[in-house]
């Protein structure tokens, strides 16, 4: 069974690892986590570009034979680079959460909510009109997400969160959108607080597209043991404190590597 | 009149040059935010100490001859490095703060608040501890302030506003604090709605009070037009963007620089 390198800024890729091992349980997978770079979704597309190369260098040196870009800002702005430089295939989760969408919209107004980086890339927007030229794309940047997901306030029935997620969202429900890209790791978590705000419309999770393009690839499972790594460039134990809400099983440890 | 250089993480340094400003008019500054491994706070005290000395040793080139650590992050973790490599006074904004907290304080209970970083380093509940050893501390972390500030929602009277303050600040009231330290660069924009989450409480604004150790140092200032110059190591245009809302005046042009 084939290695599976994932990288993300931090631990919000866990949710796309979350969807390749449900989607390959035999597959062994190697994450990095670039804890002491986070967040991407604020720098430039020329830092975050570099310091997604150091990432995919390293899991390269680890050893795989497929690479991931859980990261949705790296993936918006960094894969023309990273294919380029690596002689594995890459791939990232704008693309087929783009295609996803695309199939999913009935009338095609669409929604994107990411961070600023991957919202200012206009990456979904340009390859959601790749795949549907006359699809009406509204994208929207949910600064408060992230932080909401890792305080792990994200239940409907909180005031605080149905809130936040009515501000950025009411704007969208008034666009008409009928299918919303979750563009953000993270956001997942936020799912049921999000279909709560807009109800009707049709939730695009990254994270399931990729894994079901990274089974296409790599074919279906083995029924054996496989082995899970995990890395991070700092603070190990503040990764762990948080990574098994996002993978959906327990995470025991995290090697601190320099990349 | 003198040179003073400021480091941040960011953009919130500037409510401590803003301070620094008020103080002393006629004072040149060079201003630095470490945008591209904003933030700090959650980063682990070496990797904070790594990227401090980086930041001072940019600004000792440019010429300084004093240096204010504008994050309390950086602070907390940072000075006795800084101190050991640098040929220039240092100043931190924890010190100042817990010195005013403990003469501010009526009955002794003090509460802190900062990022993850500040709250788990211990150095403002150290430093307090160190001028009223009968002090009672009292430290959270509040990891939504920062975002909140950034993206302007700091109304008291924004229903999210207040609610997110009052999760945070409800269980420090119920310790009966009278006096509350705002740990965190970003937190005095968020002024008026701790105010009125905690009434009667006094606040205490690390700016202000590092603002006043500077011009004891460096003596009051001359009418001459003074002159300041902003770096940032990433995207300069959206530290642009939110910059004169964190000085209080226009801030026109940063220059981007690898440190």
């Amino acid at each position: 069974m084939a290695r599976i390198g994932i990288f993300d800024s931090g631990v919000g890729g866990l949710t796309v690892q979350r969807a390749v091992l449900d989607a390959l349980p035999g597959a062994d997978t190697l994450y990095l986590g670039d804890t002491a770079r986070v967040p991407y979704g604020t720098k430039s597309a020329e830092t975050v570009t570099q310091y997604s190369l150091r990432n995919a260098r390293f899991l390269l040196g680890q050893g795989i034979d497929l690479l991931v870009v859980a990261c949705n800002t790296a993936s918006a702005v960094a894969l023309p680079a990273l294919r380029a430089a690596l002689s594995v295939p890459v791939l990232g989760v704008v693309e087929p959460g783009a295609r996803a969408a695309a199939a999913a919209s009935r009338g095609g107004a669409i929604g994107v909510i990411g961070t600023p980086g991957t919202v200012a890339s206009g990456a979904y927007q340009a390859a959601i009109r790749a795949v549907r030229p006359e699809a009406r794309v509204v994208a929207r940047a949910c600064p408060l997400f992230v932080p909401l997901a890792e305080e792990g306030w994200t239940d409907p029935a909180d005031e605080i969160v149905a809130g936040v997620v009515r501000r950025y969202l009411s704007p969208l429900a008034g666009e008409g959108i009928d299918t919303l890209v979750l563009g953000c790791t993270h956001y997942p978590l936020l799912k049921a607080a999000i279909a709560a705000a807009l109800p009707g419309v049709t939730l695009v999770d990254s994270a399931e597209t990729v894994a079901a393009e990274v089974r296409a690839r790599l074919g279906t499972s083995t029924g054996r043991a496989a082995v899970h790594r995990f890395f991070v460039t700092d603070a190990p134990e503040r990764f762990l404190a948080v990574a098994g809400r996002f993978l959906g099983r327990p995470v025991e440890a995290a090697e601190h590597v320099d990349v």
